[in-house]
């Protein structure tokens, strides 16, 4: 590149206590390096936030690193090559990368990011309906609950980017589906735009009472994005040999002190349920058959894709904490440029 | 039978609030009716007090009916044959059976009886070591939890019948071995005589850092017998795609309103873990590789059976009060007769 490019990105400030605010991130300015062999530089046309990205902003081992103070986040971004010093892609090349995300330009290894085309609109989808919320969706619900045609699913976050997902793939499956979300309006979405049998609203009905009502014979999966008292809830209404994969636990990520949990856990025992962690990346030697499959459903028409979109860098954070507080529908994603 | 029998049973007087006490049962003095076609007469030599009666006192439905007030309670016994009118069993064969407890005469259907030997001895191990207890340690942790030699498992109730016996199997398995019990004796008594690598009383020193002290690089499998804080510090001691079976929660089963649950059950996710509930009587198509392979290794000195035994069936609510506050090494049996 001729000149020197500069690009903005967004910075950790400070650890948030709780729900994190505007206060605990920054844009800065900085100077795009370089690629060096085997390098590209990519300008992002859009970055995800995902609940995931809350537990690096704390300290302490977990999964993935936590980010560091006073330095730029990162998560996946879908962008398009704009330099490169590698064989593997081309100059216009549309890329997606795990780690690309928060920033207006990334440079890094050609190997970082994969190749992806415009067959399918928009590019955003590589963000969520086919990228890692989509397969979060896909294995946890078909590789580890492995549902039964004919079998009760409950997902809770079923407005959002992954829970959407899972109930429409439990749809495909055969199995009646109900879900939980954060409105009246999303609970009426994910029937009438997804497919749904049936949606409440848990800050107007709590979990048990809805799901005494909505299913009566009980539940063989729960797919748990939430923890907290939806899982309570989900134990109590757990049918005999019933499996829990337990994905995220929204309510618990901005908690300053650990809630207690379920009461009702030895419920395990006399049900003979199981409760399954799972971390999406252990799993992605699945994505080949991730892709086939949902890229043909949603070519089929019988997955559909939702995101509410947030425009520009600078309210990235917003979004994220907007995200966490249920202001989305669908997946969450921010448009750069 | 020439002379009407009569028998002396123990019968359920109120469901218990909290810990039973002896005014929660009755002594009756019944007859006993005469075998119908097929039936015969039992008369019992030892009978079984178990963690999971308490659960059967209770009200409502769970996965075994529960104790009927104004009846008498039932469970595990070993007996000889009094009287048949069946031509599977014959007057003097030595019998085991799962409801003919509780009681000095049985009379049921010779179906509801299996025919032992006296090629070990003593005859109550048919209730523990090679009985119900011993099949639920034998299919918990090598059919559910399935350690790999050189993983450490961690087992809760370690002096009892179902956790001594986990650990020596473990240790078959080539496992590490870490337990915890209720006194500085037991503790020390799982390590000298059923070879367990370490063990602790809880009552001196919690679970949490206790773990972090003998397991240091975390546990791969916990073997679930109280629930409770012993679930809570497992969880947080827990290696990567560690197992949890989830056998008993002995801690709640006194319980007059439920415990909160474990605070961090959120790690399931991030460690990958997964918590399995059973139920031994699912698993009774395992009995007879149980018994072959228990058998064998208990004839071989590498599995030990130990047994705590109360004289007579008055004794019977105290010996299953005392059981369930640790006053057993071993399995609780009631001799009777």
């Amino acid at each position: 590149m001729a000149t020197k490019l500069t690009g903005r990105e967004i910075q950790l400030v400070a650890r948030p206590r709780g729900l994190p605010t505007p206060a605990d991130f920054r844009r800065a300015t900085v100077e795009v390096r370089e690629p060096a062999a085997d390098e590209v530089v990519v300008r992002n046309l859009f970055m995800s936030v995902d609940p995931y990205m809350r537990g690096r902003m704390n300290e302490g081992r977990s999964y993935v690193p936590p980010f560091r103070v006073g330095e730029a986040l990162d998560g996946a971004s879908v962008g398009e090559v704009l330099a490169s010093r590698s064989p593997a892609l081309s100059v216009g090349d549309l890329v997606v990368s795990g780690r690309g995300g928060w920033r207006e330009y990334h440079v890094a290894s050609a190997s970082a990011y994969e190749r992806i085309t415009r067959s399918v609109e928009p590019l955003s989808i590589h963000l969520g309906a086919l990228g890692m919320p989509g397969l979060t969706a896909y294995v946890g619900l078909l590789d580890l609950a492995k549902p039964k045609a004919g079998e009760t699913v409950f997902v809770s976050g079923a407005a959002g980017a992954v829970g959407g997902m899972v109930g429409q793939l439990a749809k495909i499956a055969g199995c009646r589906v109900v879900g939980s979300a954060g409105s009246p309006e999303k609970a009426e979405g994910v029937v009438r735009e997804l497919g749904f049998d049936a949606a409440f609203d848990y800050r107007q009905e709590p979990p048990k009472p809805a799901l005494e009502r909505l299913c009566p014979e009980g539940v063989d999966v729960y797919f748990d994005n939430v923890g907290g008292e939806h899982l309570e809830a989900a134990l109590a209404a757990m049918k005999p040999f019933g499996r829990i994969v337990a994905c995220g636990a929204i309510s618990a990520y901005n908690a300053t002190s650990p809630a207690p949990g379920p009461r009702n856990l030895p419920l395990v025992i006399g049900k003979r349920l199981t409760i399954q962690g799972f971390i999406v990346s252990d799993h992605l030697d699945r994505t080949g058959a991730f892709r086939a499959d949902v890229g043909r459903w949603l070519a089929e028409g019988k997955v559909k894709s939702r995101e509410t979109v947030v425009n520009g860098l600078d309210q990235a954070p917003a979004a994220f904490i907007s995200m966490l507080q249920g202001g989305n529908v669908g997946k969450m994603v921010v448009k750069l440029a």
